[in-house]
């Protein structure tokens, strides 16, 4: 009962079984929570947002992580800048939540002034002698991948972000992200820890009982399945499949369009993966009936059936498609509490109502979303529960939650802990 | 101030003066809590139900006792389960808090089946060589005295509830509880610690100030009093209801209905107290004016003037009379919030609007419990305060609440504390 | 980020830099918010009300100091007293919040009933040997300065509160605040600390861009500004304006009303600083149009130029007027919230809708309060982000509050910290 005090976080770490979920304490406790956020959400690269959530010089958003909040804008010369959303003076919030349109940053305290470059331009009462350059606001490192938006915290960031870079910076090309229009986004709180969102993600063993929307587009026999639990019927189909899998395979990269998978999932700094995959039914995109939401294609795209390129980050899921695309973005909130983003992005000509219907466009990630933070909190309700005990991955279904918690012990490993 | 940094759980308990109440940390620190949890909630047993919460064979209800969740459930063969409502497999919750009726336990995360039995039965991805028989809900011990159902969520439940269990196994016989109708049931939850909640129902010195309803039928005199305050006509009434508690327990005795006291309250790891009490009166039933609420008598009872068997328990008590039962279960929350879960029986086949009337058979339990939620409040938020200090019980009326908190004092030293 | 685990409190003080804001811990962790109630709430004098609050015996008012509950009353003799409200039986609350009028103070749970001077006088079912004398409600330490009530609660209160008592006697008599009516009180929750709270009331740098209803009357010059940031019109006022002042004060004082500035903020327990300001505009008050809101002057007052008598504490601010008084009682609920209470004072016979115009009297402050509550709260949420640094203070208009930091720090020191 008492493990929260009995017992250093290392020893939780130490206490991981290979194949199995993780010791409760990791899910559960406050200060395994401040260690995450300190390690996976400072020390690592993760996505906070997209180019096109400030598509004009002078648009601004704030994103929050945790106690830190970020301003996400676009200067003056059309470049993305990631600031601290904390003046320099007395430490006040810049700018309130949200999306806002300005021209320079004016802090409501004592109005300091800073240019849409971070540069203070302006204190008043701090006499002649004040060093302004020294005052600026804080920059973030960051990443504009393919259009999305990833930023390390950290002053080192790590390097291996280079794999990530280069493949997805190839693969979005088509889809230009950079310039789409951000059809809609939700926020929903999950009662569960961020990890537990995270696994929650990377299988499908739960999409049949749970996720009737998404099954329609969804083929969950790409996360892996034991043959032998297979009717025959089903594994016929399971052959069909994967035949077709790879016939498409190779007539995307044929075309053009790099198709296999790309992961970098354990032994790593960067957790990441990606794969185009074969759309089920109408084969054209993620709605309830697999056709496309969008008559106007995302970018450069004329064709609707290149399948669904896939990108997870240990704190984003991404689903690229013909007409449009949806980003995940996971942020921890506390250790029972995290928050799920999602965007749903069309062409930025594309018009609601007359290219796309918008409840077409959304209602089957809203409905699956809604669904995975049932199962999440029903997981971490368990994991507080004094009489859970790590359970086995399947080592068919599963295998990619196993590479995750290994992952995870490995990096808080080598950030100390 | 800085109390609850500045001192161990175990120097708290040395503070502890006999005749006082506990020192102000022990109801209010947040890792006492937790301790409190571990050793008179896991460790010792706990009363949590009835067997009539899940009269037929698929019934099953879900009982949290803190992080716990709790399945109690009547198997196929119509006997009584207790199980962890903790899937083996990724630790989800099986069923949610309220009442169901199930012909198997299937996980809605991933569909792991498991029999009313608990053992696991489908377990689909997991493999030919999955060992299913290691894998299934883990059991709680479990124990239905007269049917109340007592739980002790240790591997190593005390021993010493034998005399409970004979002792309470022949009283309530003829009341037959375990066939019993749950006619209704209110959740309380109060605002402050379980040991207020507790010394709060064992003294009836604060009755006649704060419980008018209940005084009807209640004799505050049998819990102890001044002989030096009472007035000579109270002092009359006082020598009067001895008297006749020594006939009427004789008279009881020599019908075959056990009435004298026991108690097993100090020395002890299960304690608890029961006696068969005069109502007042009217003499039947705790009702506004003390006749029975309901016309069907419980169980094989044919008499309505066998008074009020009472029974404590550390973490409940209940009212045993001719017509219906009255059990409340203790349930903390956290160190300042306690969940009073009432539930008011009777015979099986009583009619509501026929046999009973709902109103007149809960309405003294109903005014008394959000009475006592008030002074435990109050209990408790002067816990909290700096100035609190000890107080004095009364040697005569609050001898049970000294014997209370030194058992509390003795089980903590004899868990490690 | 894990600054709340890493250091000690005595190591966050060694961290502060002189000029410059505080480290951000010493404004967000748990651990210095209840070393903060214990030094400056506890065992510094703190302004909890004021006579007035109580006008009639029987009169009786609860302040709440974090866990702290008190008993402010006027016991039979017409005497103030205040009393620890926490019975000494078995701790509960004798009063709820608010005020009420009573003839003895007895305790709902088992009727022991007090004295209004707290003398216990009742207890029944005690026996006759108890001694209730020693079981009298807790007193104390407390004086009433000018109608304002200082409480400490620690047995050693500081003896420099001579000099507030000393200053304030004099230059509060001829307002009366003894015997003012309270017109209005507001409770208004900041989501901040409560040093952010005062750090803002120390400084009217923020003024001109933030409370535009207050500048009407206020001179922000008078609490500092860089004479080099002024225009040369600024300057010509700036300069016409502490002519003004020094000619007022030599009349003022000419006339027997003391008003130069008498200062206690550093090198000292008791932190205060008073002095009699100019009204700017009409000159009267601290209203829309700084014209008087109450045609019946305060107490014994017969003229409405005497300026603003501003008083700080450091859990207070106070403002006297000719026609009106605002007294500002800050209390600390968490490390980041902190109610502000503040109570408009006009003469005990002034007639609300005759004498005076409710909203008149009342709307700058309840305007400028919620104004503070906002900045508050962005300061708050600036220290708790991992990229707040300690910022530069103006050594212009934000002196006092490097005073403030420095007085805070040296404070925690000689307790210990």
């Amino acid at each position: 009962m008492l493990n929260k005090l009995a017992s250093s976080i290392s020893s939780l770490l130490d206490a991981r079984t290979n194949g199995h979920s993780l010791p409760a304490g990791l899910y559960t406790r406050d200060d395994v929570f401040d260690a995450d956020i300190e390690v996976f959400f400072h020390k690592h690269w993760i996505c906070v947002g997209l180019d096109c959530d400030v598509p004009e010089a002078g648009d601004a958003t704030v994103v929050d992580i945790g106690r830190t909040s970020l301003i996400l804008l676009r200067d003056d010369e059309g470049e993305i800048r990631v600031l601290h959303n904390v003046c320099r003076h007395r430490g006040a919030r810049l700018l309130d939540a949200g999306s806002t349109i300005i021209s320079k940053l004016v802090c409501p305290y004592h109005t300091w002034t800073y240019e849409l470059t971070g540069e203070l331009s302006y204190a008043p009462h701090m006499g002649k002698d004040f060093d302004k350059d020294c005052h600026g606001l804080r920059q973030v490192n960051f990443k504009s991948i393919g259009g999305l938006i990833y930023v390390c915290l950290s002053d080192n960031p790590p390097e291996d972000i280079d794999l990530l870079e280069r493949t997805m910076a190839e693969r979005l090309a088509p889809y230009d992200i950079r310039n789409a229009k951000i059809a809609h986004q939700t926020d929903v709180i999950e009662d569960g820890n961020w990890k537990l969102t995270m696994e929650n993600n990377r299988e499908c063993y739960h999409c049949s009982a749970n996720h009737p929307e998404l099954c329609v587009s969804f083929v969950d026999l790409d996360f892996g399945f034991d043959p032998e639990t297979l009717s025959a019927e089903d594994r016929e189909q399971a052959v069909e499949h994967f035949r077709l899998y790879e016939e498409r395979t190779r007539a995307w990269e044929t075309d053009g369009f790099p198709s296999s998978a790309v992961e970098q999932l354990t032994d790593c700094a960067t957790n990441f993966r990606t794969q185009r995959l074969i759309i089920s039914g109408a084969g054209e995109s993620q709605t309830h009936d697999a056709t496309a939401a969008s008559a106007r294609l995302l970018g450069h795209m004329s064709r609707k059936d290149l399948g669904d390129t896939h990108l997870w980050g240990h704190n984003s899921w991404n689903h690229f498609m013909g007409d449009h695309a949806v980003v995940a973005i996971v942020i921890p909130l506390s250790a029972g509490k995290t928050l799920v983003r999602t965007k749903w992005l069309v062409h930025k000509d594309a018009v609601e109502g007359v290219d796309y219907d918008l409840d077409k466009l959304t209602d089957v990630w809203i409905a699956t979303t809604d669904q995975d933070a049932d199962l999440v909190a029903r997981s971490h309700a368990g994991a507080l529960d004094p009489a859970y005990r790590p359970g086995p991955y399947s080592r068919f279904s599963e295998t990619n939650l196993d590479k995750f918690a290994t992952w995870y012990i490995d990096r808080m490993r080598a950030n100390g802990y």
